[in-house]
C-alpha cells in the first residue's frame, strides 16, 4: 500500500537516527536524492548515517557532489535506526543484504518513482509519475519544513537533469520544470552543473569522433551506416580507447539509417582484430541477429561482434547479413 | 529607451495589420518566436504578414513548424504595417532592405533579448535576462490575454530548448523553468520535439562534423578551440551551411577550453568571406568582446563576427584577443 508524504514526514519526525541510502550502481538520481536527503537531515538534527551500497567504484560523473561521507556497508546500529530507501524499486536494490537489512531495520521508508515498485516498507512514497526520486525527496524536504541549501538544491537538480536526459524525455513533465524552478531560485550554477556532468571530455575524444564521422560510410541505400577507427588513431589523436563509445550514436542518429555499425581495433588485438559494435534505429531491426552471424551477441537495439581481419571484412559482413534480412 | 510589454501590447492593440519579422538566417528561437506570435495574433483578428528575410533556405530542423506562410520578401504594403522585429539585435538583421523597411513601416515594435540591442524602434522591449525571445513573447501574449494554443506552446517552447541548449546554459534560469511548465501544460510533447530537433538528421551533417572536428587545433596552451570549414566543405559532404550549427559545442566541451571558435564560409561570399562563432565556456569570458574586436556582436557567451580573408586571419584575431585579454 502506497503512502504519502505526510505519513513519510511523521515517520521522520518519530525516528531522529536514520540510515539513508540509494540502490546499488547509483545513477545520477540515486546520488542525488542521497546527497540531497541525507546532508539536509543530518543538518537539521538527525543522526544520518549515508549508505551508498555495494562494493563497485561510484561512478566518476557525480564525484563532485561528495563522497567522502558515503558508506558502502550498512551502519552496525541499523536495528536502532529507521531505513530510508531512495530511489529502489525492491529491497534487493540495496544490495547483496538488501533484503535482511531491511528486515532488520527499526522502521522503513521507501522513496521512489519507479512504477514496478514492490512496496517493501512501513510507508512507501511511490509515484510513478514522478520524473525522478529527487523530485520526491524535494516534496518530502518541504513537507517537514526543512530549509533547502545551495547543495542540496544542485543534488536535487542533478537528479532532474540526468532521469529527464536534460528535460528532453517524455518524462520532462511541468511539476518537474516547477520544482527545476524552485532549485534555481536556490542559486544552483546550471552551466557549472552542465559543465561538471557533461564537459571537460578530452580533446582527443573530439579528434577521434572527427575522424569516425569524416569517414563513414552509407551502404544498402543508406540503411547501413558504418565507420571504424584504428589503433593508429588512437595514437595520433592521444585519445583512450573508451573515447570512441559515443560516435555510434550520430551514426544512429542519421536519417533513414537502421542500423550503425562502428569497427575498432582493440589495442589487445595488435591490429589483426576488429571489434564490430552495432546498434539498431528502427525495432523491426534485431541487430543481435547479425552479431550472432559474426559470432558475437547482444540485445535487439545494441549487439556486437568480434573477427580476425580488416575492418571492411567486418562491415562487408554486416552489410551481407542486414542486406538478406 | 527600452519600453514594456504593457507598451507593445497597447501599440499591437493599436494596429490590426502588421508585419511580424525575425532576423535572417534564423535559429530555433527566431523561427519558434515567428511563428508562435505571428500565427497566434492571425488566429486572434490581426492581419499577419510573417516575414523571414532573406534568401538562403531556411534550416531544415525546425521545418515541422511549418513555413508553408513564411514570405521571403517584406509585404509591399509595410507603409501600412506595424513592423513586429522579434530576436534581431538591430534593423539590419531583418536582411539587406532591413533598415529601410523599419523606416517605412507604419510603426515599430523590437522585441528582444540581445544585450547589445540598438533600440531601433518606436517601442522595444528589451530583456537581456530573459533567456530567449520565446519567453518575451509569451509574456506579451498573456499581456494581451491571448490563448496559447499546442502549436503556438510548442513553438515557444523550441525557443526555449534551442537558446538554452537544452536547459543547460547559464541563461537557463528559474523563469524559463517556469514558462516551460505553462507551456507543457499546453499539450508539448517533449519526447516528439527532442527527436525532431535532435535526431533524423542527414548523413552531410554527421560528414561535417567529422571534418571540423579532425581538424580542430587548440592554441594558448588549450585554453582556445578553434576549427573552421568551407565552401569546399559543404560541396563534397552535401551538407547544408545550417548543418555545421553544432560543431561548436563539441569544442566547447574540450577540458580546459574557455573559448571555442568555428569559422565558416558563407556561401555567398564566394569564399573570401569568413564568419566566425564565438563560444564561452568561462562565465569569466566575455566573447562579445572578442566578437567586437572583429566588428561583430552578441552576448558574453555567444557571439560572432565576419571578416575578409582566410579562416586562419580569422582565427588569429580571436587568438591575438584572447590571449592579451
Amino acid at each position: 500500500m502506497s503512502g504519502t508524504i505526510a505519513e513519510a514526514a511523521a515517520l521522520l519526525r518519530a525516528h531522529s537516527r536514520i540510515a539513508v541510502a540509494c540502490h546499488e550502481g547509483p545513477d545520477g538520481d540515486a546520488l542525488g536524492s542521497l546527497v540531497g536527503c541525507g546532508r539536509t537531515l543530518a543538518r537539521n538534527g538527525w543522526d544520518v548515517a549515508l549508505w551508498a551500497p555495494g562494493d563497485a567504484a561510484l561512478p566518476d560523473d557525480y564525484a563532485w557532489l561528495g563522497y567522502d561521507d558515503l558508506r558502502r556497508d550498512p551502519p552496525g546500529d541499523i536495528g536502532e535506526r529507521l531505513l530510508v530507501a531512495l530511489d529502489c524499486g525492491s529491497a534487493e536494490r540495496l544490495g547483496t543484504m538488501g533484503t535482511e537489512v531491511a528486515a532488520m531495520a527499526a522502521a522503513t521508508l521507501n522513496i521512489d518513482h519507479h512504477g514496478d515498485n514492490t512496496l517493501f516498507a512501513d510507508v512507501d512514497v511511490v509515484d510513478p509519475q514522478a520524473a525522478c526520486t529527487t523530485i520526491l525527496v524535494h516534496r518530502l524536504l518541504e513537507a517537514l519544513d526543512l530549509p533547502i541549501d545551495l547543495d542540496t538544491a544542485t543534488a536535487l537538480y542533478v537528479g532532474i537533469v540526468t532521469d529527464t536526459g536534460r528535460f528532453m524525455y517524455a518524462n520532462a513533465d511541468a511539476d518537474c520544470h516547477r520544482v527545476a524552478a524552485a532549485l534555481l531560485e536556490r542559486g544552483v550554477e546550471v552551466d557549472e552543473v552542465f559543465r561538471r556532468l557533461y564537459e571537460g571530455r578530452p580533446a582527443g575524444r573530439a579528434l577521434l569522433l572527427g575522424r569516425a564521422l569524416s569517414r563513414l560510410e552509407l551502404r544498402l541505400g543508406g540503411r547501413l551506416a558504418a565507420t571504424w577507427l584504428t589503433i593508429a588513431d588512437l595514437d595520433e589523436t592521444g585519445a583512450a580507447e573508451a573515447d570512441s563509445e559515443g560516435a555510434i550514436d550520430h551514426l544512429r542518429a542519421i536519417r533513414g539509417v537502421e542500423v550503425a555499425a562502428l569497427v575498432r581495433e582493440p589495442r589487445s588485438g595488435g591490429g589483426a582484430v576488429q571489434k564490430c559494435s552495432l546498434r539498431s534505429a528502427d525495432p523491426a531491426i534485431d541487430v543481435s541477429r547479425i552479431a550472432h552471424a559474426g559470432g558475437g551477441g547482444g540485445h535487439p537495439m545494441a549487439a556486437g561482434f568480434s573477427l580476425e581481419g580488416t575492418a571492411a571484412d567486418a562491415i562487408a559482413l554486416v552489410e551481407r547479413e542486414l542486406g538478406g534480412a
